[in-house]
């Protein structure tokens, strides 16, 4: 799937994770990347980085930007600026420097003004994970046929969206561009509000008397161990993201909140035809999504 | 794992659905059955039935029971109590009569009192399950590994319990025996709630304006599709299991309100330290699960 696209010289990826190392082997795999070099604070993170075969250089010192012609902040999105300020004085002449965070106006407010004028910001997202965390969860296929969502700026260089285009694809995710704003509300609603509530409900569970906590566990195959696979994704990059996408998601958690009193109204009285009729409706959005071969 | 278990002569599945067909085929493979019938009022589900092999005689004439010396009510919890009664007069002396529905007081408040005396009824559960319906669905491997809740009555016939206790391992369950009113209790929160919240959010994105449905169902491997898979379970099922399980999915539900709340305030608030620390203690409860292999 690269066929025909110049490779980068230099990639630098600022936090080597799930998904920076996912990156990382993915564009090895596509053999779009010369070098591969890791930026992390964590000893234990450069040292698996290098262990790994995921970067050919990797360390703490922010120097190793230099040279590099594409730059991924994969930092929870509460790091970004920081780290972004830290990189900055290193990037070189027409850089593309890019993030992989869950909300994007946020990070452009905090990346976009402590970059020089000489490299080209892009944000994007790339809608896969799982809920595995650290260097040694990543794997080549994580981004193959899913989704990426870029969300350049507006008069944003061309040539630089394009190029940064040709890398998500070269690691198998479909590209679609779309404003930061945008970006956001979507989602709020098929990202955000879901782990809010899968955190929720496997807290609600925590609370138990301990005897039902056991039980919790034994009898999850009923519906709650998918809720538990998604309340375990990463605390820290999902705190950044409900602070930084805070009305999006207290919107969309409004209305939820007004659906959830509804069906809870027709448990109370006893209403089965609105349950059954709320109930049959959701299953159409279900074959949705194994026909966009997204399941 | 049938070795040493006598088998039934006659086992009559009421209701040829996901849950009786994939019961049937367990027997069947377990060589545990010598005669399995198919009661349904479904010509179609019927039809299939026999050209599946799921049963070897299939009708909708009650009369089918007698012989039988195992009945499965495979229904939908609401109707338990209507199919027990057109069976009931076709049953033998001595024959087990369980059902497999996801509540159990309401169940036995139904079923019970319309069976003769001389028949065991011990109501039961296995946990297992997935979002397709009808005879075309079910599958042999469906109860391998998975547990199987028993509640009979204070003085149900400790033989006949044994007996169906013996079919469910045959068929790959494992069997534990509680108080109805505590199965009730503890399927609500690792089941029932994590079902009405999935169709509720499920629910929400379809009333959005049309062309954010369509990013919904293209972006929801953000977390979304997960939700999706379980509102896309049976409508009748579920709508009687929320009928028939009224007060405790209404306190459960309770309870995810408030700690709902808690989440919504420290989000609108800025505490990252409350939301950190909760992210955190969900992924104890994943490792519980898988641990406990039920992952």
């Amino acid at each position: 799937m690269s066929a025909g696209v110049a490779p980068f010289e230099r990639v630098l990826i600022a936090g080597i994770g799930l998904i920076g190392s996912s990156f990382a082997l993915a564009l090895r795999r596509a053999g779009v990347a010369k070098q591969i070099v890791a930026f992390d604070h964590t000893p234990a993170h450069i040292d698996e980085a290098l262990h790994l075969g995921i970067a050919d250089e990797a360390g703490n010192d922010p120097a190793l930007a230099a040279g590099a012609d594409l730059v991924v902040l994969c930092v929870p999105v509460g790091a970004c600026g920081k780290v972004a300020a830290k990189l900055a004085p290193h990037l070189s002449e027409g850089a593309i420097v890019t993030d992989v965070g869950s909300v994007k106006q946020a990070v452009i407010r905090d990346v976009a003004p402590v970059l020089p004028p000489h490299v080209h910001f892009i944000a994007g997202h790339p809608i896969a994970g799982t809920e595995h965390s650290g260097p040694a969860a990543g794997f080549a296929e994580l981004f193959d046929g899913r989704h990426c969502i870029l969300t350049p700026a507006e008069g944003a260089n061309p040539e630089a969206v394009a190029r940064l285009q040709t890398a998500w694809e070269a690691v198998g995710s479909r590209v679609t561009i779309m404003s930061a704003e945008h970006h956001d509300r979507v989602l709020a609603i098929t990202s955000h509000l879901p782990h809010l509530i899968a955190y929720t409900i496997v807290g609600t569970a925590t609370d138990l008397e301990e005897h039902m906590q056991q039980e919790v566990i034994k009898y999850s195959a009923g519906g709650f161990r998918d809720f538990t696979r998604i309340a375990a994704s990463d605390p820290v990059m999902w705190r950044d993201v409900f602070l930084n996408n805070r009305e999006a998601v207290l919107e969309m958690l409004g209305r939820l909140h007004e659906d959830l009193g509804l069906l809870a109204r027709a448990i109370r009285i006893g209403d089965g035809a609105t349950l059954e009729e709320k109930f049959a409706t959701t299953r159409a959005i279900r074959r949705g999504i194994i026909a966009a071969k997204q399941a």
